[in-house]
């Protein structure tokens, strides 16, 4: 998908809604269980409920590789069923040397169709730029995560004074444009948002953490924004598990439709819409 | 598996060679094409001609993910087939929140079996410490990679002088000690090692770059040993792909056992066996 594209969408849906398939057989309503393919009948479900309301999807790997080949095809099922129009991530945190991270690139891009994949840095510039020979498909890099754990490295400052998230953000921009890159920028991290958006103003931000983790939509807007609206805010538990009985997929709906109202008058208030 | 029983099986094979079944459909014999699944067929061939001379096996999980659910039949498969003895490594790279890090765990250690999982830092504890809950099991957690890449974060010095790479040491030896915590330190930076093992005296390392990379096994050797050995030396095309024809095993076989020679002649030069 294009950036024009996925702009256009966000105009259309009045939305820069993502909802993150995150699907835990322990939490999903019981009576999907006795279903062949309990993972599948439960998204599908979740993306008949929500794709008007949100423009991503983002499955999130590790939910289905722990089921193995069932869970893959799970997943495969999944991304057949999401229509061509909304933007697929693979949140998959992947990243590795050179001929490596082909295949990954080759995994999610060819053989699963994603839109995106979701990349860690640590390895530097040959273990991203694999990704980028694919074209409108995009690299989500990590740069400043929601967790406790992005303390620990992520603030790390040199001796010129810049701290290690802010060194991935510049590196990598020289590595991919704004047309093929992305960069997960934690909601639970406000203020640093605006820094991230200082550094790279054109670039959108894939946001997780408002929600479960405690980040403020309010906030996001207002330290994230740009001209082309440059977000993608993910919520994954609160629209998936909103219920848990025969009609979860309606309270999903309605928890998809409250952020998507409060995405509404942001946009309104920037006059994007 | 124990970090005893690692260290015995060393001492029983005179060797600290882990083999990569990084199994590129592209670079395996053309006969074994017209098996109903080449990649185990060509993995079962490699494993019966070096499961004497080697220590550990490290699928590289890339390799079998691009092919979706068949992929992971063959790495399941493949895992089946790898004797008890040997330590298995799953080559992920994996990373993320806790509860996703949990379900990596989850996936690797118990849908698959694996000993060992590798895992990249950049998230921090909370993307690491889910691995640790599972007794006899570790995380490889990369510290300083082979690759061209590793230049541009892992050598960031901060204001007290430390390089990220240090810094993820320190901080990750105080999550978990060496009966459960490797570190991937790669060949090509051989006097780079002995930082490493000066920080981690007690750890093993997974050492790639040896071979097609250009690292030296007389340096790791010299820089990275410690009073267990602590080395596990990773080849992979060097190894896997030495022959091209109905005989390629044979040729594998010879490969393995050249690496294994010069690692006898480390271990009594050091006095280990």
């Amino acid at each position: 998908m294009t950036h024009q594209a996925l702009v256009d969408q966000i105009k259309k849906k009045q939305s820069f809604l993502c909802v993150g398939l995150d699907v835990d057989l322990a939490k999903i309503p019981a009576f999907l269980l006795d279903y062949d393919d309990p993972i599948f009948e439960f998204n599908k479900r979740i993306i008949d409920a929500t794709k008007d309301l949100c423009v991503a999807y983002k499955p999130n790997i590790a939910f289905y590789e722990c089921h193995g080949s069932k869970g893959w095809e799970a997943l495969e099922k999944t991304m057949n069923y999401i229509p061509d129009e909304i933007f697929t991530i693979a949140d998959a945190k992947r990243g590795d040397i050179g001929n490596t991270s082909h295949y990954y690139a080759k995994t999610f891009f060819e053989y699963l169709n994603f839109d995106a994949v979701t990349v860690a840095p640590y390895m530097g510039v040959d273990s991203v730029t694999p990704f980028f020979e694919y074209e409108n498909k995009w690299v989500i890099l990590l740069a400043l995560t929601s967790n406790k754990g992005a303390l620990d490295f992520q603030f790390t400052t040199d001796i010129k004074g810049e701290k290690l998230f802010e060194k991935v953000l510049k590196k990598s921009a020289e590595w991919g444009d704004e047309s093929k890159l992305m960069y997960v920028v934690g909601a639970t991290r406000s203020e640093a948002i605006g820094d991230v958006r200082a550094l790279t103003p054109k670039h959108f931000f894939l946001v997780p953490g408002v929600g479960a983790q405690g980040g403020s939509l309010a906030d996001v807007a207002n330290y994230g924004w740009n001209d082309d609206c440059g977000l993608l805010v993910n919520s994954s538990r609160g629209i998936i598990y909103a219920g848990n009985e025969e009609d979860f997929a309606d309270h999903s709906r309605k928890a998809a439709q409250k952020l998507q109202q409060e995405m509404k008058l942001v946009l309104q208030e920037k006059g994007f819409v």
